[in-house]
């Protein structure tokens, strides 16, 4: 029906995109004979369907839920999540106007690299970092600089000496919560530095948080592993944090928000009316009448957890057993990765090639940044299956590993 | 809770932005006393609630709903939209890969702009132009150059000349079918002409059809009065056609969609992905179950053909008995609005004051361009009010015409 164009019928910046690695690997690892640990898909069987059509039925009754909703979000909504966030912060008020609802926080993400950064401002990221943020960036033409995750989070310190040095970024991003893809949790200590720095430096703290509410320590309070330290929100002012209902209830309702200083607020809002004029009042509805919740939503996380936690076991402990000594693996606290690391300098890039052979996929450490050492890591999810499919597919990537060891 | 930040910690661009004129007079109407005819907003009444209970009920039944989407939209959907699309070209097929789905058709502006204009470049638009296009140009940072509209849509002869003159335009938006705020369609003759040109000067061409299913003329088929002329697209290749599930089914459902050459389609798909990654397979697939269901689609369109023709014979023969020959008012054969303009030279800025004390909204026609012709000009939208409501309207309108023209 098209003829071909020449490409001068694009824009520039459009030209020199290109497709995510992890979304090209998602492609690979949608066939039927490969168990994808690479995608960052919530659990399928977890998520609460009955639950959810149950807040469909119970919201399109009044004609408020089918109707264009506000663009900073329904108000039902963004009071359900002020409320949530003074709890997260241990009481502090958090005003209804500070909180904006998006599509997915993937959007806030968007929409909050166009109202703070320039093309050519310096933009702070993890190393590794989450793939879908270091895209954001990218399409806003800023200057990425990148700072190593350690056990504690963002290496705080190593940010102070390159602030010292001169270095002046707009903004720093940060997964604090159970880390995409390395799985920590920042400390208390590297929260608070981090929000001294953006105080004395002028920087913005975009504080991105999917997975803060999957700790396995609410299974076994007795334990304490996994329950996050406070949001580095509670430490400074100039701190966005975002969150989403995507990982805790389902991505089909497309519901992130940020909570963030009024201007900031208003700038995203012009900007989202400008993107799509708002949001859909009737999934923003359903949210709120799940988060509203609060009886049925603490079983439900209770579930998450208990699941997740039992899945991360199962994965950790069969990579333990499969690989003996040759991979050195995280023990996930919270959220939905593991990270390993080849001690043998198996480079995980070339390995994929033979996994995919074998019928089993995890993203390569070299999709999240730029630094040699992340050859010889991969990142493996856990969430979406079961203990004995995870068994299946360590079993598979050991073949794999075996049959590239032998040059196979 | 926050400190105030100075402008600094804004990006440049996000400085300059203000809310839309349409956004500011929304919040102005959204007051109890005061019947709005000023909004976009489709006909809150004629929204069918109990069958999106039931497209809701329907989809929310398999995993597939409530999970991560294609960027692209959900496969189902795009299928019945490439096969209504066809129907709408008079049989010609369109492969499901030249539709993309997007937030709402305003999502689709934004991030075709993105994908297509570079800063600086020539984007023509209609004048008087919708203005949420008008906003995504200008964030796009376009030169904007506006062509008049006629009635018979956009002046070709006019965007002619000025190519010959050496115009040389990447993109060239219009709404061919019952125009915001015109009304008027635009005839085969000049969309033809318009695809030509297109293909001679090698811009594209964004056909923006929200309203061209609400056609009055179907409720009369003796009459032929609404059926507007095959689209843009069947007459060129370089025409991208965008429409919405909004105006039709109901604005929660947040879902648009574009047909284009399939490099355009790639292009906003990557950008899609940084945005906000996928839509809502939810309402994707709710869409898909509506539209599908052509049986019950067919009554429903012709039910709202039927009330908003009545409302439009409503509205505008109250006009004409409240203002004999003072206001000059189009004639809608489809769509939402009416255009009026005054012939006794009437400010229409200074008028909406007084009308808002009256209790009645309007859009002043100098919210729609430059051109100060526009200054006696109005736009009312008659989709949202029942006769009886739009007849209160229009003698609010008169009384608040009286007072203005004693001074009061």
């Amino acid at each position: 029906m098209f003829a071909t164009y020449p490409p001068a019928g694009l824009a520039r910046r459009t030209e020199s995109l290109s497709s995510s690695a992890i979304r090209d690997l998602l492609a690979l690892t949608a066939r039927d004979d490969v168990i994808s640990l690479a995608g960052g898909l919530p659990a399928t069987d977890l998520i609460p369907i009955d639950r959810i059509a149950a807040a469909a039925e119970a919201v399109l009754r009044t004609p408020d839920a089918v109707q264009y909703c506000e663009t900073a979000g329904h108000r039902t909504l963004r009071e359900v999540i002020a409320a949530r966030e003074s709890v997260e912060r241990g009481g502090v008020s958090v005003p209804t106007d500070t909180v904006v609802v998006t599509h997915g926080s993937q959007q806030a993400l968007t929409l909050l690299a166009q109202a703070l950064i320039d093309p050519g401002a310096v933009v702070v990221v993890d190393e590794p970092a989450y793939t879908g943020a270091l895209q954001v960036f990218s399409i806003a033409e800023a200057r990425i600089e990148a700072v190593p995750i350690t056990e504690t989070g963002m290496d705080t310190d190593e940010l102070d000496r390159r602030l010292t040095a001169g270095l002046r970024p707009t903004l720093v991003h940060t997964v604090a919560n159970f880390h995409n893809p390395r799985g920590v949790t920042m400390s208390e200590q590297r929260r608070r530095h981090l929000a001294a720095l953006a105080d004395r430096y002028g920087f913005w703290v975009v504080e991105d948080d999917p997975y803060g509410e999957i700790c396995f320590a609410a299974t076994d309070p007795a334990d304490g592993r996994g329950t996050p330290p406070p949001p580095i929100a509670c430490f400074g002012d100039r701190v966005i944090r975002l969150s989403s209902a995507s990982k805790i209830l389902a991505p089909t309702l497309r519901v992130g928000w940020f909570v963030a200083p009024p201007a900031v607020c208003a700038a995203v809002e012009l900007l989202k009316q400008g993107a799509d004029l708002c949001g859909s009042s009737m999934t923003q509805l359903m949210t709120a009448d799940m988060l509203g919740d609060t009886g049925w939503l603490a079983v439900h996380l209770g579930t998450l957890r208990r699941e997740y936690a039992c899945r991360a076991t199962a994965l950790t402990d069969a990579l333990d057993a499969e690989f003996a000594g040759l991979l050195t693996v995280s023990r996930p606290t919270g959220g939905m990765f593991a990270w390993a690391t080849f001690e043998d300098g198996t480079d995980t890039t070339a390995l994929l090639q033979v996994a995919l052979q074998h019928g089993v996929a995890f993203v390569p450490g070299t999709a999240f940044g730029s630094d040699s050492r992340y050859r010889h890591s991969l990142r493996l999810s856990f969430a979406g299956s079961t203990p004995t499919v995870l068994a299946d597919a360590v079993r598979r990537l050991g073949a794999a590993h075996s049959a590239s060891a032998r040059g196979l």
